[in-house]
């Protein structure tokens, strides 16, 4: 950014969000912005991606990198039961980083933002020798809409939307030499999982639809399908029953384990950064909550299993039970 | 970080942070956040901080940091006529960083939120090789009563709280060599300017009373009076005459800059981080306004200047006039 002051790149990136969005009333530009809030609940989240831990500049576009930065907030807010309103970007660069990466960056920020029928009002630039994303994302929900990770109850059944495991598939795609992975890269399933990696879909509707059908507890899966579901299952204090068997796994990702000499079933169950939602709901409340998603948006529901008294997290396989290993993506395991 | 998972430091930062506070359905550990927000509207502004650009962890402590990350966006919503209501913080390590660093940071944090009422509801925590803190607030001010910075005009009087340079010349001693600066160091004043850096004040009081006063524009003065200034003017469409010999330089500016053969003029005008309110008035609306902070806050209100139709930015001083040059803290300059 040699050339550009922080003046100039603020000027450039407001024009980049600009647009009238309804509840806005002072957008990026001032020392803050303002807007409406509503009478709901406010939903708050943050998200921070780091260059060469979360992504490596050679492999994403900005675009994409900025698309997602904005979707993986929105699953937050759809992992409450709520819709989401307003963002905030800080961005961190180096100072030799194009500008042009940076605005094509912010378009991708805005095309999330946009998808989402949000609006980015503000936000900070600074420099830094790795890039670093963060975005904020506020929403709302109705009192009493709002579903946490605290309310299952033994006998609940565990759901989860879509399919699992495309996204570590697709980055495993993503990364290989080309040469390797060209004859699975090619197919339809090939590039919809490495687009299930750098176009993330945050599931807002099915979020609301599950809420209404009365999911106890509900919880986005951005860390893999084990890791997440032992979080939801100890701030709910109870145990579950997986049935491996009964997991949704992606199409292709089969293919990729078997190329790569990998397990399905982990790459389904720890490969993370999936944003599907993991809820549990009353028994009876399964089969018309699976309709309505698939009516409605043409998502799977399916039920994997079942909430126990716990403590135990047991998976259930072809082969036995065993306990669940909440392995999956820790920002801080080595 | 070498040893803890992120749901361990997470657990350990939630009862950092935990304690009831009016407004929050549901703090830290979920998906997202719940708060109350109130009929106002709301404010959104976000900061970051970067290792070895805006601090440097061997300078200062990380309890500072943690205050000053907060005091910072505290300042932005100040600077709408707002008060702070809720705090994200999001936070990336090294791996290598102790985790008594990460609580030592948190503990600044609630410390920071507690002085200003706020709540700190939520945040992320990702790895880095520099560490970098990203706080967002939201606040809340009533409709009409917000100032922005586009409110000027001609003929309007520019006032500015407390002192400037402060915060720079804080700086210079802390960085200096000890034995250089021991003298200086261990007056009143020099411990006072050192605070200053370290653990900068957030006008929230003064700024609802310049906005009840009838503020026309209003920012804070984080990157020198006379980029923040110009940029006030600049988003008015005005320009301003700038009395160089009314501002108000904080004691012991000048004494350390002969120190440093700096000017101490330049210090006040350029040295950044002062987080001072800088507002236009109109005439009369200047002496009430004055009398209001020395009394309610014991802050002193000087005026340094007066809008012009612009748009040229002209410092008056003993020697003449001259061109307003909007130096100061620029995160991308050289």
């Amino acid at each position: 950014m040699s050339g550009h002051s922080e003046d100039d790149l603020v000027s450039v990136l407001r024009r980049i969000l600009s647009g009238d969005a309804p509840g806005v009333f002072l957008g990026p530009g001032d020392d803050a912005a303002l807007v409406e809030m509503g009478p709901h609940l406010g939903i708050l989240t943050v998200d921070m991606m780091v260059e060469d831990v979360h992504f490596d500049r050679r492999l994403v576009s900005p675009h994409d990198l900025g698309y997602k930065a904005v979707a993986v907030n929105v699953s937050d807010v759809a992992a409450m039961g709520g819709s989401p309103r307003y963002g905030l970007v800080a961005l961190a660069i180096p100072a030799d980083l194009p500008a042009s990466w940076v605005v094509e960056l912010y378009g991708g920020i805005r095309e999330g933002a946009d998808a989402y029928a949000m609006a980015v009002v503000g936000g900070d630039t600074s420099r830094a020798e790795r890039i670093v994303v963060s975005v904020t994302v506020t929403g709302e929900v109705s009192r009493g809409a709002a579903v946490t990770r605290s309310g299952a109850s033994p006998g609940d059944r565990i759901v989860v939307t879509g399919a699992l495991g495309a996204s570590a598939a697709g980055l495993r795609l993503a990364t290989a030499p080309p040469a390797e992975v060209a004859a699975l890269v090619s197919t339809d399933w090939g590039r919809d999982l490495v687009a299930s990696h750098t176009r993330p879909v945050a599931r807002v509707g099915e979020g609301q639809a599950l809420a209404s059908a009365g999911a106890t507890a509900m919880i986005d899966v951005s860390d893999g399908l084990a890791m997440d579901l032992g979080r939801l299952c100890r701030e709910s204090g109870v145990g579950v029953r997986l049935s491996l068997a009964s997991l949704p796994v992606a199409p292709g990702v089969r293919e990729v384990a078997d190329a790569f000499r990998l397990d399905a079933l982990a790459i389904a169950l720890g490969g993370g950064e999936d944003y599907e939602l993991l809820a549990t709901l009353p028994e009876d409340a399964v089969e018309p909550a699976a309709e309505r998603l698939e009516d409605r948006f043409a998502t799977a529901l399916t039920q994997i299993g079942v909430i126990t008294e716990g403590p135990d997290l047991v998976a259930v396989g072809a082969d036995g039970e065993r306990q669940l290993e909440p392995l999956g993506w820790d920002h801080f395991a080595g």
